[in-house]
């Protein structure tokens, strides 16, 4: 099973790197995509967050790491991918990977999505509380907290921030 | 039962049509209201917008297409409206919706609002999801895409955008 | 508009009786039926039910009320039926109404569901509520409580269990 | 990967059959396992239930088809599975299966789920929905609704009852 | 502030023990009240179940184990309780005690119903989840099963059964 | 109990003024904190909102008023906060405010959150729907529709803009 994780990793969380490492185990290979161009000002280029993701995940041989732009659709079907893999943390985010399943499969003619429930350690963890978390200025403790959100590569980038 | 069904149409979908047949075999007459000002840039103008709904709807006797802007409750009480008809395709619109339906209620001093559950065939269809795959640029399937989206003549003017 | 309001009503309570009369002002005649053969064993047998109702909604000379088992798609086509309402008065309600809009309007080949929101005033009455309450025996304040939760017809009934 | 799909199947759906083909796609090998002791009195034995789903699946050359007992997440291990799949048609399913997987997850010692969205055309079809209609004697129209819902074998045996 | 936890505690769980501690930092005291008449035939007798908790919160001084039958609102007045708390695991919980609590509030003349989101650690840990691994007959794993789900009092009973 | 009600009040509506006095009952002392630096460009400046606040609170007298910026974590172990208390009006609120409890339980090391549902008479009133309102200019009939949203120092207020 040749697989795909999309996402805009900005930045990467525990939780996504506890989702990928499940993820990887299934798969014979395992791409994670990072969206280039998503809709609002990032906090880091896509280039930053890939190589906060190779960084992570070198310890998993079947993994590897790309930026796409465009389409999601088109890039799966451009790498020949079986599945698209996505976290979930709560209903509210099936809400949203039920809508982008049944669209992706659609575009894609039949290349369907596996949800996977998040650990429920990582279920408050998010990189919007993350990019939240940031723009509070002024914590003394952040470096701290991040320590719990993200990788340590990600968390001293922050505390540069 | 004189009704209105106001929306952003931006653009028109398929499923906002299948709805709009559906409702119009109930009501004496069908009000489909454009709001003129949404919050953000809309993809089309107004009067355009208006157009594909009119082009679309020609076939129904008893639909009228119209554009508002101001409060959708000013408007109903304006226009003498029975009742507010809405299509949900999911338990999020119906978030959305149920609040709607009593803000309206408490603004018109009556008036109701009934939902109708979107044929399934439409239900991951929408027309920010429309707006999406346009603004990821460059795909070549585009128009095949639009074409299983929005009627032919809102696909023919996105394959010019 | 020939409207159908299928339900079990037992009993009916004060939220039903508010969507009833807001139905029915927005239909041509308004067919208020109970399901005669509910799964588990009703507190009032389909006659009582029917009786409470039509005392109820005598005020509403475009409503009827009838006694129907087997199938509601069935009955609903041989009643001629233009369309099926329902109340909703939560998104856990509408989570069940979804699903059944979807299989009648499969099984009639067409007939639709409108839902309508119910007031707030009635959002945390239902009948299954009032059995509940009805099953834990021995409070003196029994016929206060139903007062607030169904018509004085029911409340009197309910008292003598 | 080496994958198992439980369930009651009772019986199975042209919505279950859906999700097995996309899923035995995906898959080394996949495991249909029939729960043998539910807790409501099936409709149809678990020997027959299994009957059904081998015939309806047997043009998928990696899918077996066995009878369970006692816990899911005993079963997986002692058939040393990789992860466990299951469809969702709703958030109302997903809520259930969120659930289902963390128990599972726990119970196993970290095998996980996989959840994959139903294709909406089948989305109001479940088991449930079958058995309610058929204990509603009497519709002459039964064999052509059950013929939209379930295997051709399912709905010879389903006129039988 | 005297506060009110009602429950089944059909066996009290680790997550229920939890939010206990939990809330007795908050309350001035706390009374467990243990629902004496459930409407389905519980596993543990009530005075079984009220033992559990006495000895499991032991430590907390404010707290003190009580039985009740009837309405837990006319428990509440007579017992001159400030407010009703009770815990959350995920959004289908809340759709369930968001109905009580406006019931409950109704019932008693303004008695609050608060709210406390559980732990993640005990999301996926609930008393139905015992009873159905219990159900499940013959697992020789059972008894480190439980041992995560419930108190070791309840664990070695549970061994029994 | 020292409790924190924190939020953006922009503006303060008869719905946050319920859940204020109900919980302030509850309490020894309640203080509502104003965010003061929402990411959005407010309505009305942080000295407004605590102004508005302060005048509709004064017949509170274990209530205080107050303006916050930076993280709310580090606000609440400054100010010795035992617990945070929110309004919850819906599923859709509850899914927000889950994720907020979690994180901020995370962030002060314990700190728990208390919800409480809203009176259903005012579900539908929120401070994004008095903006709206506001934003779709020209209606005569604001400052009756804003009297039945707000408390009267907050309507004239809006009258002027």
């Amino acid at each position: 099973m040749k697989a795909l994780f999309p996402g805009s990793f900005d930045p990467v969380t525990l939780g996504h790197l506890d989702i990928l490492e499940r993820a990887a185990r299934l798969c014979d290979t395992l791409t994670v995509a990072v969206l280039g161009n998503p809709s609002k000002q990032p906090l880091f280029t896509a280039v930053e967050r890939a190589a906060f993701l190779t960084e992570s995940l070198r310890h998993l041989p079947n993994v590897r790491v790309d930026i796409f732009s465009g389409l999601l659709a088109d890039y799966a079907l451009r790498e020949n991918i079986d599945v698209i893999i996505r976290g979930v943390r709560s209903e509210r985010d099936y809400q949203v990977e039920e809508q982008r399943a049944l669209v992706n499969r659609g575009l894609t003619g039949g290349v369907d999505t596996l949800l996977m429930v998040s650990d429920t350690k990582y279920r408050h963890i998010s990189s919007s509380a993350v990019r939240e978390i940031l723009s509070a200025n002024g914590s003394e403790r952040f470096f701290t907290i991040f320590s719990e959100m993200v990788p340590a590569v990600v968390a001293e980038k922050l505390k540069e921030k």
